[in-house]
């Protein structure tokens, strides 16, 4: 049986950690502050904005959202993202994508400020995953997932990882991440022939294929640690499921993160500690 | 026998590529031109300097060279930076790095036009390897490496990659490069384990240690093409020498690079082609 590496327990030590960040840097009259810039009420919007709410609460960040209509002008859209790039009250900047088709989304992505790009979707916060410096903010669900083998004391130095997945927002990032660990790090593709064979050379897999159960029983082998940052509604089950058949992965692994309950979670602890540090590297 | 992947084939038919573009463009009045800034006379740019010129000349781009002496005030220095990003007339910038000491050389890397950084040292230059984009160029030693897998037609897609070396300028983006080609691509590093063992397994196997001589038999089967980015002297053997023990290699392998007359010779090609690349994006 394997040990769940349950996002909870991350959580709740981060908020403990961050908590505290926070207490000193509002002792010198700083107010850690996440502005969220969305356009219309896009239910999956509204559902992360619920959960980052919460946990800046939990741990005393502040919030202030710019909610602004499915049909804002762009011209109206663009001054919004200005004065939340000038505000020096304002520490991190979470803004929703995709935006509505008739603002540039992309002109969008390229004027918000590195230096409050708390969900790490700026060039600058790519560069800086790539060259190991802080130019920006790694993407969260990459950093969720360092957090997690960090957490649990995972092994990184000198260990193979087969991460499957070469998104931005995860499987490239990650990969780049864990490389710097010293981790010896293949990243698996749809191009790629035989998957099988390279995650069952790992220690590490990290599983980001976006696509449901995808990786079972003959992917894995005795001793390794998995993490599936996949999250799917399952018709047939009904329930959530991950990128990971878990039912056969489970009983061979050492490690794994469940789904729910795994990466999903620490995510939005990584957007709160990402505000933290963009109030302490201004003010510290 | 292996195949010799020689440099020269490739410079000859980049240079006939080369000239047509420029003549095309110097057809609509616009002189592809590369401002080399350099402080004193270090041999090393100087060398490099002699063979971007001759390559240059090769072609038709032109070359205005910026030496500045060795002790120029930060101030000078930085003035003559701020012309050369701003002189419309120049399209590529070649900064001779490191820079002396009472010269803040972050500063000028930062500073540094992207547009213009046909060398690739910018965080946009390197942000662009890593999410595949134009944001600036690639550096020159990786692009290298991939022209001539691509001129050599040595197969990508689907293909495993053991990239030995995971510096700024070759190994993490070549890594990137031969990803974004839909090879299934490991970076081993100094703390990779059994690296021998990653590198047997593999259909492609770039060597970037920084190490001469450091791969040799025991790295490598038949049916592999080898890239070898390294160049030393080997004073043991009173000649350049690469980071593949070339003897042990070449029986073994399917192709291979020499060391000379791989990898270098077309860098510089690929710094002129980046010059030619940006009056384009430019002007067409």
């Amino acid at each position: 049986m394997a040990k769940l590496l349950k996002g909870k327990d991350v959580v709740e030590a981060l908020n403990e950690k961050l908590s505290k960040d926070v207490e000193e840097l509002k002792a010198k009259g700083i107010t850690p502050t996440l502005g969220i810039l969305r356009v219309g009420e896009r239910p999956d919007d509204l559902s992360y904005e619920r959960g980052a709410l919460k946990r800046c609460e939990q741990v005393g960040v502040e919030v202030k959202v710019f909610a602004l209509p499915e049909d804002v002008s762009e011209e109206d859209f663009f001054d919004t993202l200005d004065k939340l790039n000038n505000d020096i009250t304002i520490h991190g900047i979470l803004m929703f994508r995709p935006l509505p088709k008739h603002i540039d989304g992309e002109k969008a992505r390229k004027l918000l400020c590195a230096d409050k790009d708390v969900d790490g979707c700026t060039d600058l916060s790519l560069a800086g995953v790539f060259t190991n410096t802080n130019l920006g903010f790694a993407p969260c669900t990459a950093e969720a997932a360092m957090e997690i083998l960090k957490f649990y004391d995972v092994a990184l130095s000198g260990k193979k990882v087969a991460v499957i997945g070469r998104s931005l927002v995860i499987g490239r990032p990650v990969a780049m991440m864990l490389m710097h660990e010293n981790a010896t790090v293949t990243i698996c593709h749809t191009k790629t022939v035989d998957v099988s064979t390279i995650t069952k050379d790992a220690d590490i897999v990290v599983v980001a294929s976006g696509q449901m159960e995808s990786v079972g029983a003959d992917y894995l082998k005795e001793g390794q640690t998995v993490i599936d940052v996949g999250i799917s509604w399952n018709d047939k089950k009904n329930k959530l499921c991950g990128d990971v058949i878990f039912d056969e992965a489970e009983p061979i692994v050492d490690a794994i993160t469940p789904v729910p309950g795994g990466v999903g979670g620490v995510t939005t602890s990584i957007l709160v500690k990402h505000v933290v540090e963009s109030a302490q590297r201004v003010h510290i």
